[in-house]
């Protein structure tokens, strides 16, 4: 089935793709991309950045799991698989390409026959609500997505507005017809991660209510108003909880057929209706961070109509803009399906976190106004800092400015007074090492994006750097690095403060703070206290200032680390290669060490016990599946053999990257994994977001030409391209020879030319 | 300890009180009357009709009774019980006089010594932070509580505002001193009511948050705002709950001590202090229905500063302007404490609920903006529209509308297009039969107090009355009559629906929809479809037409009646009496039948079986503790021998009601035993609310004054008054002789007097 699905994908007549890619760049891109495997992104219908993103969901975890953290649940952070034969409903919320599941909130879905209130099992999904369904039929587009629910012989339909799922249902003749609504339903679902759940019934076509759960974010609440095409004949709801509910009333109503006030922790509800063959039953589905009414505002002001086919092609609309930010020239469809479904990727996440008069929850669950930003939420602050906001800060300033400022608002909300590790809809589930907001922060400030007050936001960097009783800051500020004894994750996190601390140095250096800038340049040099020369690398230290004894050079678990053994991160000193170089031995020890990493041979199943690394993601030892290593190849630069970057870049992005569902080698982690792509076959990547260079690597596009929002564009040339050509003789920048291995942001802002001029010998 | 308590309040001298009562009538209040036995009232301190009242708790029912609904759960529905030896804590919301038990959020408690986080238990207060104490150190007045807690050698002293309560503490020399701030305790507690809890420590002296529950009000919340006259040193908490919570970021921080974002469903903390002997720790703690935002603005607005005795002040100077509104004469200090304690029981609920700037929570769980008027809660309309709005239409007019506003909001919010039938914190429990908002908003249209739409008021009562799947009112609609076999309580709700009929179609009249009044007042004699003339009894009517055979004229369970045996409830026509008493066979078979209800002697715990109705409550088979039978003794005055109307009044005017801990003869239901308390002991009482009329009793007062929001004055005085003289001989109005048995709202509203002459003959 795979394989007829990869037909659908690649098998058009090359001519008309090259006249399509001029009239539309919608049609690259694919989202199917990375559904495969651990890519973990959704093939569902969403606009750049949307809130709603409504996607169908396979998830076959049984609902009974009560919360235990497997293998399963970790598959289905988006929901979807692509190996799955079956689809419960269609969900409006969800993460791209996470490491760690959520969301999943208000599943849909429509049936005929005998009411069915639970979704059975995939193995048989004819004992619920569950239907089979064929890639054969599936189309999944920018902004549309569309399958046969085989089961029941219903069309479904999905398109999106920023804050609106906008669904269209064609049915068979049945005098049965259902919408299921779930509130029950959810991504890494479990009895009691529903807090309360309410779903008031207006009139025969609106119904409102919302959702509270105790999940990965601790007291999320999303409220929704919902309205149908055509009135429904009766409704009813089914309440699964275990847990006492007061019933002391309900004797005097039947609360489970057509009672209009339905509230519990486990509930089901279903809208019936007759249809004749062809009748489309279409619902406009909106959320709200604020209120029932606030859900309404959004759905009357962003849908005003019921023309599906209208919607999508707005949405559509949205996305050939926000695609056309950059356009690349290539022989091969494949590189261009790559290219623009990597921007698609990049502009899923962060999300719109505000309601269409500028209203949403905060940090401390009050109803807050935007005043002159749009909020955001949906920060994968370990992921993303890395690439994706140096590319938006390059090609989203806007957006990435209003990031910053949502996060300066999670932190005036914080009585933690904390920025942001991992904001997740009015919470901050902490996921992940570091503080890396300063990073993002700093990386605005120096590159001239910070429409907001930069001092302000550098108090807000030193409050959260300081904040001694949170993951080790305490001993880190005390020792100059975590001690082992304290923490499991000493080694990675001391070196990803070192670097965050050296972001708050470079941006305090820039407003005129000398005071922070000594204080935190001394405190981004602490990665050296992690490092034991005696044996060349990274290692955990006690308290007492020894190094750990017991130590293993290859394994994640228990050595210090997070994610990433010491090989990838003894490498990671992004702010201050040439030094780490020096402390390793220099080049002469430095690049056989690179290129080991990149070399060796590992057993096939080495990294099956550490999360978020798998088989795919992997070259030798080096680790693109996960972030840590992202910078790795351009370290080479530093070393004298820019040639060995070039050589791994282009390898990497043919290894790793494919137009097919398991294209992927990793999560994409809210878009990060596609940044890297494109900032790489671009031929520049931004090693230490907070300075305002970008590493020179090796462009696989033909060329390209990135139309900046101030008006300038900025064009990458590529003389003597192809697969072969991945070394460069010399690069000229606005026609005039460069002779350093980086471009300034300030370079590209001004508008101009970068030409690469390539070859197949170094 | 009864008894000592009981030297308290009845031994000063009566020089002094004769005195005393002229400089103020606050003294008069006893707020410990009730608080024995089934009265269900509370100590604690409220300003008239408090959002906040702040009352001790001494429920001893395990928490892990886990919702299993027993008498010792009713015996809490206050959350004090004058038996008691123990007080767990003080809490901020409270019913006064009700059949069932919630509220009793945010509970505060002063400890010394290691920190106990479990309250221990009555037997053994040591074993937690529960504390001993004693009848001979507590002080109950009007806005005032005081009390030692001997385990700790602590004073409790508690005042409130409409919106905050103010807490002080006195403490003895101690270096672990702690204040437990306990949101897992409530009323009527159990592992799965709270829903769940915040707590945020804004900074060392203020704390905000919010707690949900699902209890009797099936999704309530409460915000809270907390501000300390000191700061602490240090706090923590303990989450005690047994579900799942997220703990994914846990190990980023210490969750337990000083971490300021808590939250949970199983929440309680503490405040650490070191005090010196005689230090105080004062706090104030507001509540609102809205926010956090919301509660910091009220505590802001109504407690600028810190002066505990200054607040008491004001509290109980807003007491004495209201108990002014009537003032007695009487020889007998124990008469003024019945009455004005009475006075004060009636203003206490319905309370105030919305935030200082007119900010509320409807019924669709949606912030709403008061305009034009005060939005009010605690709705226990089965019981308070027979007397006690009535009572507010006389002496409380501009509240009574607000009211009413109230219940149109309410409508207005409502999916089901419903009157509140119980209103509960932005929910309705539905708890009892009827749609008796009917009832209050008639008997203010009747009365001329309707400064809202009184036909969108009556849209509104008909909506509600022809809601058919609402408790039978389909098959009433149909039949005329709810069918005994699909309906338990059906005689009793078909009387009650008749009367409140009745009252629909008097608005109407008045309103001149005489469609509507056509209707309705052919509804409103559906009593006589369940009236078995063979028995001469009201009894459960079959859907076939049938009287059901099995019938029990004593039992109340099982019998077709709610609270109350046929031989109460075939009296229950109080729009139509003259009807009634023809229907039952005229005056010869209706005074002996009246007679005997007085009179019979039932077995000693005959009634132990129905819910609501005590050995002390009743007189004969006269159940004067409960409502239904509140207009009983009134009836007397129809059949032509109002002298037994008057000397059944003064009887149970003595027998059912005294100054002291166990003086109520039952539930005050929220102010409807008070209400019917003071106007009976008046001389005249409301028998249908609806109507105009108040029919005569006999007066227990020496003479009282009526002061009128209009402006005007009403006097009672009565001639030759006394214990023995409960016969009225003759009655003027205005100076001049009056030929009837009752007196009009308008006759009182314009000002003048009424005089009783009374005889020990009659």
């Amino acid at each position: 089935m795979r394989k007829t699905a990869f037909l659908l994908y690649c098998c058009l007549p090359l001519a008309a793709l090259a006249q399509q890619s001029e009239a539309s760049l919608v049609p690259y891109v694919k989202p199917i991309i990375g559904t495969q495997k651990m890519g973990h992104t959704f093939p569902g219908a969403t606009v750049p950045f949307g809130s709603v993103q409504l996607s169908p969901d396979t998830d076959t975890i049984p609902y009974e799991m009560n919360g235990h953290y497997n293998g399963d649940v970790y598959k289905y952070c988006a929901g979807y698989q692509y190996d799955d034969k079956t689809i419960v409903g269609f969900s409006h919320t969800h993460f791209s390409g996470t490491g760690h599941s959520d969301l999943g909130d208000f599943l849909i879905m429509p049936t005929t026959g005998p009411l069915q209130m639970n979704p059975g099992t995939a193995d048989n999904p004819a004992s619920g609500f569950r239907s089979a369904y064929s890639h054969t039929t599936e189309v999944a587009e920018a902004d549309y997505y569309k399958v046969k629910l085989d089961d029941n012989d219903i069309t479904a339909e999905l398109t999106a507005t920023t804050r609106v799922g906008f669904h269209q249902y064609t049915f068979p003749k049945a005098n049965d017809a259902h919408i299921i609504l779930d509130l029950m339903s959810g991504i890494y679902n479990y009895p009691d991660k529903n807090v309360w759940t309410v779903v008031r019934v207006v009139n025969d076509t609106l119904v409102t209510g919302y959702r509270q759960t105790n999940g990965w974010g601790r007291n999320r609440t999303v409220y929704f108003a919902m309205t149908f095409s055509r009135p429904f004949k009766t409704y009813g709801c089914k309440n699964f909880s275990k847990r006492e509910v007061y019933h002391g009333f309900w004797g005097k109503f039947d609360q489970n057929n057509n009672f209009p006030d339905m509230a519990g922790t486990q509930l089901r509800t279903h809208f019936d209706f007759a249809t004749q063959a062809g009748d489309k039953i279409k619902i406009k589905f909106a959320i709200s961070p604020v209120s029932q009414d606030g859900a309404l505002l959004n759905l009357r002001t962003e849908t005003p109509g019921w023309d599906f086919d209208q919607v999508k092609a707005n949405g559509q609309a949205q996305w050939e803009k926000e695609l056309r930010k950059i356009t690349i020239t290539s022989k091969s469809r494949e590189e261009k399906e790559n290219f623009y479904t990597a921007m698609y990727h990049a502009f899923i996440n962060p999300t719109v976190y505000m309601d269409v008069d500028g209203q949403y929850k905060g940090l401390d669950q009050q109803v807050h106004q935007a005043q002159g930003f749009t909020n955001y939420t949906t920060f994968s602050l370990w992921d993303t800092h890395r690439a994706l906001h140096p590319f938006f800060n390059l090609i989203q300033p806007k957006r990435n400015a209003d990031m910053v400022q949502s996060m300066l608002a999670h932190y005036d909300q914080s009585v933690l007074h904390m920025l942001p590790v991992w904001a997740h809809y009015a919470n901050d589930n902490w996921c992940m090492s570091g503080y890396h907001s300063v990073s993002v922060i700093a990386d605005a400030v120096i590159k001239g994006n910070a429409p907001f007050d930069a001092n302000r936001a550098l108090e807000a960097c030193i409050a959260t750097s300081t904040h001694r009783s949170y993951d080790g800051i305490g001993d880190y500020m005390d020792h100059g690095y975590i001690a082992a004894d304290h923490n499991g994750v000493s080694v990675s996190t001391t070196l990803e403060y070192a670097y965050d601390d050296w972001c708050i140095a470079q941006m305090a250096k820039k407003l005129g703070r000398n005071d922070v800038y000594e204080t935190y340049i001394k405190r981004s040099q602490n990665y050296k206290n992690v490092y034991d020369a005696s044996i060349g690398y990274m290692r955990p230290r006690l308290a007492d200032g020894t190094f750990r004894q017991d130590f293993d050079l290859l394994k994640t678990d228990g050595q210090g680390f997070i994610e990433g053994n010491t090989w990838n991160f003894s490498l990671y000193v992004p702010h201050d290669p040439a030094t780490l170089i020096a402390m390793m031995g220099g080049p002469k020890k430095f690049v056989p060490h690179l290129d080991s990493l990149f070399t060796m041979h590992l057993p096939d199943k080495f990294f099956e016990e550490t999360e978020d690394i798998t088989r795919d993601g992997i070259i030798g030892n080096y680790v693109h599946g996960n972030e840590p290593s992202h910078h790795v190849a351009y370290l080479y630069n530093w070393a004298g053999y820019p040639w060995k970057t070039q050589e791994r870049i282009r390898m990497i992005l043919k290894k790793m990257y494919a137009p097919r569902p398991d294209g992927l080698g990793g999560n994409d982690d809210c878009g990060q994994m596609s940044a890297w792509y494109i900032f790489s076959s671009l031929g520049f990547y931004p090693v230490a977001p907070g300075n305002d260079q970008y590493s020179l690597g090796s462009p696989a596009v033909d060329g390209a030409t990135l139309q900046l929002e101030n008006g300038k564009t900025f064009t990458v040339e590529v003389k003597n391209p192809g697969d072969k050509n991945v070394y460069v003789q010399k690069v000229w920048l606005n026609g005039k020879p460069l002779d350093r291995l980086y471009i300034t942001h300030e370079e590209i802002m001004q508008g101009g030319s970068i030409t690469f001029f390539m070859s197949s010998k170094h």
